[in-house]
């Protein structure tokens, strides 16, 4: 096995989910995993914890799912059951074909995403971490070999999670007391949100493995303006390109997708809350240096920014705000290293991807 | 897809646990068995069912039981909260390596499975299954190439079950009233037992697939004698061959093996009811024409008898008998084609392996 597996285990249940003696831990994951499945298993029973192991297929998902009427869909009672019992659920992605569900009738994920979203919920509560494991597949949508790939992900994964904190602690503090703010990149994108009550989040490695970056959630209604998310992404199994989203009073009012609109448009019908962002991300992981169709390493990288629709995290809605509420949560990505700006309450503090606490930043 | 693959998760879905509208069903199996998986996963959306699908892995369960203290294993309260709402249970056996636990320390294999005890038990009240997909490793076992195996499994499997039901009832008549059943074989196995009011069953398929055997259970303090199971047999990882035991009142006071005698011993020492016989099994499966190291297919064999150490199924303890209770079941059998009878009561019911009800019989 390679060391760095074993590495990787500790980060997930020493750091980010502190297994104790007694927790009940859920590990999922698909079989291509099995190696860091085998490590952290290992740890865990070191550790006294007990686990459940629940491997999954892809293959086996796209048969059923297609195979079942929607209106035939519905919560599966037998994960209900278990997740209420779990103290720290592990998710780790790895995939055999990362187009194994492409042919799979939009709309019908999107049932499956409504009903499963109260196990969701329940396992949100919980200490819960996700993570990526560097198979083949999923190099090859990196358009990666299987080595560089692990030395990709390994790098990003691998490293002073303690360090990573305080060097981002430095831009929560900016946003934590912020208002509005203002994003611009080149001609297509101009947005404003407040975020005002809303608490700033330091993902160091806690819920996301890699961590990397800062995030809060908009005030639902807030949201005013164009935005081009210039960085493709991965829904449902398909490509979605270049899309671009018109809000007023906080909701999608126009859409368009150069590529596989459709899926945008299955994901906008969703629920209330998918016409609505739930999340602001600012990247900061600049370890993660290139594009890998993985939102898990996208949306960290540095010289970006990202939004979601869908649901808010509840930690960063405040006590006095309402959360936007949504059975979906999707990741979209703006790249601002270039002719782009980031002002909070009129301040500019990030320009071209330099942060103002950063050596270069021009005001 | 192997067309048999298909035909394969027919039996299982429709005629082995009739999946209906909303049942809640858990799909067990190693990855090796995807193939199968998707085909049951497939009918079980299109008859309306809800599935959980629990893929496992032998290397990840042995390196956490390898990890664990044995005074740390304990239930999982995840699983044992899923088990109890399902509907039906299938378990699908392939395996990548069969020695993959060979290395476990095998007391901690019998602490786990007397901490699962309870799972166990929920489940045997469910609509369950247990299958066998023909892995690449599991032809290995039977010594076969892959294609052959293949074959053989699935003739094994894929046949008219009501036409197997209709001759194994022969048999059940005989026993069902029966008490005293004598069997002798050569000069090393004769022993004597009551299966007084105890139900015999008539397996052809409905938990095990292939099915194929006439079963009920010995009253737990009438066993009387010596027994050879001459034929090896696998447990916890290990291959134990030549298991001769002796029985007073019902209790093993003597066991030797000629290959791996401490497992035997390990197995023994589980439980009290591990001492005792909680099953006796009369094989009629003619197209299970060799031994092929896998108990669900062997204890099937035509001329052979089998007896299993530990617990009894509840629907062969009759209403006013006791029935033996452990956390273990493991089947011996033993070689009744030669040199060989049957009793029942006085009446020679079986002779050198064929039935009394069969063409060339010799009382």
């Amino acid at each position: 096995m390679d060391p760095r597996v074993r590495e990787h285990a500790e980060i997930i249940v020493d750091h980010s989910t502190a297994v104790q003696p007694d927790d009940e831990v859920v590990i999922r994951g698909h079989p291509v995993a099995e190696d860091l499945m085998v490590a952290v298993a290992e740890l865990c029973g070191e550790r006294g914890a007990n686990i459940s192991v629940r491997a999954s297929s892809s293959r086996v998902d796209r048969a059923y799912r297609k195979a079942i009427d929607a209106e035939d869909i519905s919560i599966s009672e037998v994960s209900l059951a278990g997740v209420k019992e779990a103290d720290v659920a592990i998710g780790i992605r790895a995939d055999a074909n990362t187009f194994e569900t492409s042919d799979v009738d939009p709309e019908k994920n999107s049932v499956m995403a409504k009903v499963n979203k109260e196990i969701q919920d329940i396992m949100m509560d919980k200490r819960w971490l996700g993570t990526q494991y560097p198979a083949p597949a999923n190099a090859q949508d990196a358009e990666m070999s299987t080595d560089a790939y692990e030395n990709f992900v390994w790098d990003a994964i691998i490293k002073d999670w303690d360090a990573v904190r305080e060097h981002q602690q430095q831009l929560v503090e900016i946003l934590d007391p912020g208002d509005e703010v203002h994003i611009v990149s080149g001609d297509s994108t101009d947005i404003r949100m407040s975020i005002d009550g809303n608490p700033t989040q330091n993902d160091y490695a806690e819920h996301n493995l890699p961590g990397g970056e800062v995030f809060t959630a908009p005030l639902p209604d807030s949201v005013e303006g164009e935005v081009l998310f210039d960085k493709p992404l991965m829904a449902q199994g398909r490509e979605v390109q270049d899309v671009s989203l018109r809000f007023e009073d906080g909701e999608v009012v126009e859409h368009a997708a150069a590529k596989n609109e459709e899926v945008l448009t299955a994901v906008l019908n969703t629920d209330e809350g998918a016409k609505r962002l739930g999340e602001l991300g600012i990247g900061m992981n600049r370890d993660i240096d290139q594009f890998t169709y993985n939102m898990l390493f996208d949306e960290k990288m540095g010289d970006t920014v990202h939004m979601a629709l869908g649901r808010a995290y509840d930690d960063t809605v405040g006590e006095d705000n309402e959360g936007n509420d949504s059975a979906m949560h999707m990741d979209m990505i703006v790249d601002m290293s270039e002719d782009s700006f980031i002002e909070v309450d009129g301040e500019t503090v990030q320009r071209d991807g330099t942060f103002v606490f950063e050596d270069g930043f021009e005001a």
